[in-house]
């Protein structure tokens, strides 16, 4: 390690030298802050998740919830150091499936570690930033399933799923695949991330059933409360928080004019999603309902995710309130056809970061809206099938859905011998 | 869309040519990151207030007042977009109306992104920060008026305090307009933002009147318990730690001595209101109370804000320790007054508002403790007609409290259909 | 006043100048920017520590913990700022003991705020990220002794020990003293801020005795449960987010490779925490423990705090994922031993504090495993020994133990005569 450390500070010799720092490298040094403020602010997200979640779900799942959330922040870091970044970005490959070795390696060459990316950021600080991305796609799945997979069968899953599919996909168009060559756009991963991870959540909600009693056989659907509605709230915060590095930071560089143009659409799309979701939820349902807004704000976010660096201000403001009425939209319909999504994952990121990235072909006349129709299909045969197979080998394997009694009593007892809230008194929703 | 981004990328060309970056491109890199850094940073505050708001106040409010935090959110950002900002920044005017027209729009010229703050940030930079700051006035009222206002009479009020008493009042001052030229300084907003906020709470909190069986016949006063005492720390520390942007980035740049001297101040002035109303309190109530420490703190910082710039360290914890002990004072007397503000909103924005004002023309002496008095008093008389003329329109269109039977089953079920803790067994105060 | 204010604009004249700011002017500015990021960072932590400690100990006593922790940051701060900044950092002392004065001051000379650490920040931001480390080591012992500890007799050792014990214990190493002149490494802090905070809150447990009814006379121990745990997540996520300050801002510099570097160890330790400890608690308790991995990312993060500049990315794995073990083993082990710490403070901050210091001389060719744990056993013996007298002289003074009816009907009540959960109903543990 000694070797590694004299190394750094003989490449940084350069930056800190006697009175010679020159332009190029103070502008390093701000552009490579910016990237490893992204992570951070990335990472926050995954606590947003966690208490939207367990906020939006029954008190008796609590403990499950976070322990999943915590889990795949660990196991996706983890897996993506081990494999995950090198399959990302394989260097060169077939544009379809390549790979590059086990764990960090800085490129060869002593500037290996600081000269790596144009000179906007280290090789520490593009793994750690992506890393932080890479746990997203599974984390989007742990809401759509709640409440009635087991725990050991969902982190199988997860592993898997953020290890191997979410990087191979990634590589396609970040790492200089065959939808990068094509044109494809999507600036920070509407379909990437997000769809990456909606489509395991619609696979996997279909193929676990509904939970118990949320549709009667009449066709009535029994809407099952969320237990917490401030720790959906944090959460639906901290994600848009968050979102200003996962947009912000997808600029590679702390750029002035496509970072400040960055936050712009980024703010002013979940804004409107607000309002999108507020009027067509009181509209339909003849009242206002704070879950359809907290989700038009995610909604909204997904929705510019793919366009923030090409979608003028005034069309993020389009942008945000078409993501905004297509959530509550979604909701309703799946609903319909007896899809049971406890927290609307599959609403926000699937149908909005389709949505989103196919925004890209129509306000963007960079991009063509054959290609964004071209890529999202592509990533959604590939994930849909990765998916089934994937949920279906562990459901034959292992079994994904917990006994009917451990549902009932609730996974926190059944899986976990705990409760959340000690000394509470709660009543079951059954 | 197209000649946006090519003009962005262009307008950047001299930031990230071959090798010739000066200092000054790189010295704007990080002044415009910094103030992106100060933008995220206030927009957590809002989570701050929602959680502030609702862990103060009753069970069966909460949906309520988080939904009315995520709203106003969302309407002060799309509002100052349509024409908050044109109004507050209105280029040349008369020094108390003007207005550069709707939406956002690039100054003229190649550079206008760019070059549009003296080389400190870009023109979507200045927005976004402004943006943030605005709802927080907003936001600041949602607590004083809780648990006994109408949700859409709110809203109504709200979109447009944001979108034009907010800003005209924003334009004397840092618009360049009248007061601006006779040197009043208000750093950040104590008397900008949170008395603009605190005044419209004071006239809301009266014309509303009590919350049922707050104030018996007799003189006695009941207390009304805040119903989740986690939450509201949660919203403690989030204020604070966004302080660092709503204080840090009104530097307007990334200047080390006086970003430095910001956060020193700033921290000192929060510490300090907080060992001001403990002392208080314990003194007066003989116990040590929670939710009086809480506003002692927001109140150091509410009244640091005005002179984080001109204050020295010392002095701003003389300007803490007696925000903490205005503080909890002015809880006591407004309760005296009958004035019913179930979360201090009064006593912090304001009444320290207006004390950091004045306290500039006292610990700073390149300032006139007579124009801090006039501009004190100027956005007093203003922002107090303002809010009575808005508050008793409202009322007299669309009517301000909800019912009594609404009042006692609580806002959530009342005005939404439902519930924050679904499941848990609640207790009504009542 | 006026005269600090012009000499900050005088100061950084050469930095705003006309055309002519250097690449070192802007470097200056950039790891200054770095820094203030850090200290906001670090801030949030006291948040992470409150929602943590409240989470995981008794509805009846989280007014009296949420009182501390917020207590705890504003006397840390206001005592660094009086005498512990000066002692901490004594210039020119016998290695010992040492301290320049009372207050803030800046190094005389023109330049003294700007040119103060060798072109990296100035003296204000060089105070307030110290200042936000500070009340870290109260607020662990905070946890320790938590739910019996009288609340005045808690606030006189913190203050004392803030004020004098932390800051001479760091003069030792980072303040030049006769640690730092033998090559001790504690890169951040497992010794200096955890193990410091860690003994103290041994002491403090084994004087203080375990809460009732926890160990019968059998040998039983009776699990007394934390009464929310999506707040004790979100403490540990925020701890973890707060880290990237603590360890990020340690560099003292925005250098690329070395904050980057730091980035991606902390991260993969605290990763690996948490498998380390799933593993081994799932393998002896037959059960997936929330609490034990949420643990088991603080204990990853004590553990690379000490070598997170110079442990490889592949070591910090190992060191993260045996912290994660440590962690799991501690809490057992203390609970045999009859020291009764409701969060597990000592199990994190003092054993994997320990651990990870000495990791440094296991993993890091520069520096020697004996020279650590010099380290390790100096820091231990003064503040083990500062710590009994310290405590046993409050005892004797005021009493540190509430009354036996005080700890059954929880210390919101008997010490503030508040609730925390006003209208909810809750069962007693007892």
């Amino acid at each position: 390690m000694k070797t590694l450390i004299l190394f750094l500070f003989m490449g940084c010799g350069f930056l800190f030298g006697e009175s010679s720092t020159t332009g190029d490298d103070a502008l390093f040094v701000v552009n490579n802050t910016w990237m490893l403020v992204s992570a951070f602010l990335v990472f926050i997200m995954h606590l947003g998740f966690a208490t939207l979640e367990s906020g939006l779900t029954q008190a008796k799942n609590t403990v499950n919830i976070l322990f999943k959330n915590v889990s795949i922040v660990a196991i996706g870091i983890l897996t993506y150091a081990i494999c995950g970044f090198n399959i990302m970005y394989p260097g060169t490959f077939n544009g379809f499936l390549g790979f590059s070795g086990f764990g960090l390696s800085i490129p060869s060459g002593a500037a290996g570690l600081i000269d790596y990316a144009g000179g906007n950021y280290t090789y520490f600080t593009d793994f750690i930033f992506q890393a932080m991305f890479a746990a997203t796609a599974a984390t989007i799945v742990s809401g759509a399933v709640a409440e009635r997979i087991k725990l050991s069968s969902f982190l199988i899953f997860s592993a898997i799923y953020v290890a191997l599919i979410y990087p191979i996909a990634g590589s396609w168009t970040w790492g200089a695949g065959w939808l990068g060559d094509k044109n494809f756009h999507d600036f920070a991963g509407s379909t990437l991330v997000h769809s990456v991870g909606g489509w395991a959540a619609l696979v996997g909600a279909s193929i676990l059933g509904p939970r118990l009693g949320k549709y009667s056989k009449s066709g009535a659907i029994k809407p099952i409360l969320g237990h917490n509605m401030p720790l959906a709230t944090i959460g639906v915060f901290l994600l848009w928080f968050g979102w200003y590095g996962f947009n912000g930071g997808s600029v590679l560089s702390a750029d002035p004019g496509v970072v400040s143009l960055v936050f712009v659409t980024t703010t002013l799309s979940a804004a409107a999603g607000v309002i999108g979701a507020m009027i067509t939820s009181w509209y339909i349902s003849k009242k206002p309902d704070l879950s359809m807004i907290l989700n038009g704000s995610l909604a909204g976010l997904v929705g510019i995710t793919a366009g923030a660096d090409c979608i003028s201000p005034t069309n993020s403001v389009i942008v945000g309130f078409l993501s905004g009425i297509i959530v509550v939209l979604a909701v309703i319909q799946l609903d319909k056809l007896k899809i049971d999504d406890p927290v609307g994952a599959i609403s926000v990121h699937l149908f909005c970061g389709v949505w989103g990235t196919l925004a890209v072909g129509i306000f963007s006349s960079d991009y063509s809206f054959t290609t964004q129709l071209l890529g999202v299909s592509s990533y959604g045969a590939f994930c849909f099938i990765s998916s089934v197979v994937l949920f279906k080998a562990i459901d034959l394997l292992f079994g994904l859905r917990v006994t009917e009694e451990e549902e009932i009593i609730g996974l926190d007892i059944g899986e976990h011998e705990m409760e959340s809230y000690a000394g509470f008194q709660i009543f079951s929703a059954e």
